[in-house]
């Protein structure tokens, strides 16, 4: 079933043969490549401010650490850094910043959720319990404070605090529609921009600021970011009814059992009859699960191509990612960036 | 019992008439007159911030500033921004943030705890969950830094950033001494004024920062918070196990229920014999609880005199703090937070 529902092979071929080129080299490799020294840096910088005198901190911080993860947002306040042809040191405590903002929320989150996994490894508070992980995360936020405070810029500070405030928002928003089917396309956006989004495009435009670039720049930036964040989410939550969870390290059709409202049901509550409206109340709203329920509900979102119509809207978000990056000059840099944009939709291949 | 295991009417006898007319007084009405204009602006800024277009975000806060509390660590950064002679408004600001460091600390701290009361009125995890709890702390904790960030100082921002990273620490702390009966007088210290006495010591410290006065009188005004802050906890900590719940707000037995190690246990399990220490371990460290072993608990500490002696070591860091505020010279401000200090370690009264 995973097959069906994600028919990027057949967009692709649709495309000019110059996106199809840049869509094969459509992975992290790029950016990776480019960055590999500066966030080699970051990742001192994130072990050095691990530590603690409280034992319990820097081990539950390594058990995160060690589940690694992409290091996406680092990355790209590296990249952005380096497309604004920024040759201080300052990208790399601010990428750090935006990583541990970051995993304070992961944090935060799996005590919401309740999700028994996190990239393919077994979640903090599955481990150690809800405590430390409320309290550690606590502890990383403060900590992203502290080296930000460190950087001694108060233009920063302002964009990581009004960050802060609009994930945690984003969060409780997320709570409010979760359960609701009635939760209209509007609202579902309005919750991702604020839970995802707003940290890709701070984690962005941080790049253009220390470089101090002009506004339209740092404006590009961010927008790149807000897009590209969009898109991931809206990739991340169609993926939730499709790929594979060894490929993915997420399990499939978390957000059903958890009653967690996203696009394809969004689509499928208002496309679907009178019948089908019944049964996304009783699963997702009730949450009353029956054996058989995910395999009905994987049935209607493929009949109504909801998953896919989720992917479709991503491109559009990626695609106006694209297009921020356009008054840019032609570089390394940038290219790196455009294929983050094409890895992000793609990564169900 | 209560009556008999905080016996300050006999220590009292025992003062010289000049500190007992001072202990006679002991309230928090003089610092509170005092400030009272700023104490309403402190709460503007704090109903303004507690706004967000997330409906359940202003609510749950609501909830929270209803509950009131004594607004005592604003009072503080007021009332020393006052000694120091300071003319200026960012005490109000700074005032906010430091309570909402601290609401947002007990909304983490009641998911923590899971505990039922707080204050006199059901914990905001007990009506809404703990999912709005831990994300609403979150929040507040941002608005804290969004707002220290408008007031522009690195000093501060930079003293707000350590002290949410040492409540981190003092919090995970107390986990990892929770259920444990041979935590030592030191552990427990340790763990008291990392998650308590530093918020004090911080909140006192910045009237001093604002008003620009020289290194020794911040010293002077954090040494006073910070042992303030222990000698609060200490008398906390020993209500627990005496004071009656309408007068604190608070359920007695709680931190017994809850295997939360506290130093009236940590000293009579020392001083207890084999017995009285399978007792606690049984009770505290393995949670097997029967009907008759909080009033067992509570015969042991009395035998061994040990909220008491709690009481009297908060008496010691109540002395510190007084002695800490001695090169300020005499006037109203100073009168009202040595009140303060007579306060907090007579408010079993």
């Amino acid at each position: 079933m995973t097959d069906t529902i994600v028919p990027l092979k057949r967009a692709q071929a649709e495309r000019p043969a110059a996106r199809r080129k840049g869509a094969e080299g459509a992975s992290l490799d790029h950016l990776h490549g480019l960055v590999a020294d500066d966030l080699r840096a970051v990742n001192g910088v994130i072990l050095d401010n691990m530590q603690s005198p409280v034992v319990l901190i820097s081990e539950l911080a390594a058990h995160i650490v060690a589940a690694g993860g992409k290091r996406l947002r680092p990355m790209l306040t590296l990249g952005a850094a380096r497309l604004c042809g920024y040759t201080g040191k300052r990208h790399v405590d601010l990428a750090a910043c935006v990583e541990f903002i970051h995993t304070a929320t992961l944090l935060h989150d799996d005590v919401v959720d309740d999700s028994a996994l996190r990239r393919g490894a077994a979640t903090a508070n599955a481990v150690w319990g809800n405590k430390p992980s409320v309290l550690v995360g606590d502890f990383l936020f403060s900590r992203a404070f502290q080296i930000s405070v460190a950087d001694g810029s108060l233009r920063v500070l302002g964009i990581l605090a009004d960050t802060a405030a609009t994930l945690a928002e984003g969060e409780v928003m997320q709570l409010t529609t979760s359960n609701d089917t009635e939760t209209s396309e509007a609202a579902y956006l309005k919750v991702v921009t604020a839970k995802t989004a707003a940290l890709f495009a701070a984690a962005c435009r941080l790049g253009a600021v220390v470089a101090e670039r002009p506004a339209a720049e740092e404006e590009a930036l961010r927008s790149f970011g807000l897009n590209l964040g969009i898109a991931y989410q809206l990739v991340d939550d169609a993926l939730d009814y499709g790929a594979r969870e060894a490929v993915l390290g997420k399990s499939v059709g978390d957000d059903f059992r958890d009653g967690k409202i996203t696009l394809p049901v969004v689509l499928a509550f208002r496309r679907g009859d009178e019948e089908e409206r019944a049964f996304w109340r009783r699963t997702m709203e009730e949450g009353e699960l029956e054996e058989e329920d995910f395999s009905r509900a994987m049935a209607l979102l493929t009949r109504h191509g909801t998953i896919e119509d989720s992917i479709e809207r991503a491109r559009h978000y990626s695609a106006m990612a694209c297009d921020a990056l356009g008054l840019f000059p032609a570089s390394d840099a940038k290219d790196a960036l455009l294929a983050v944009v094409e890895f992000c939709t793609r990564r169900a291949h």
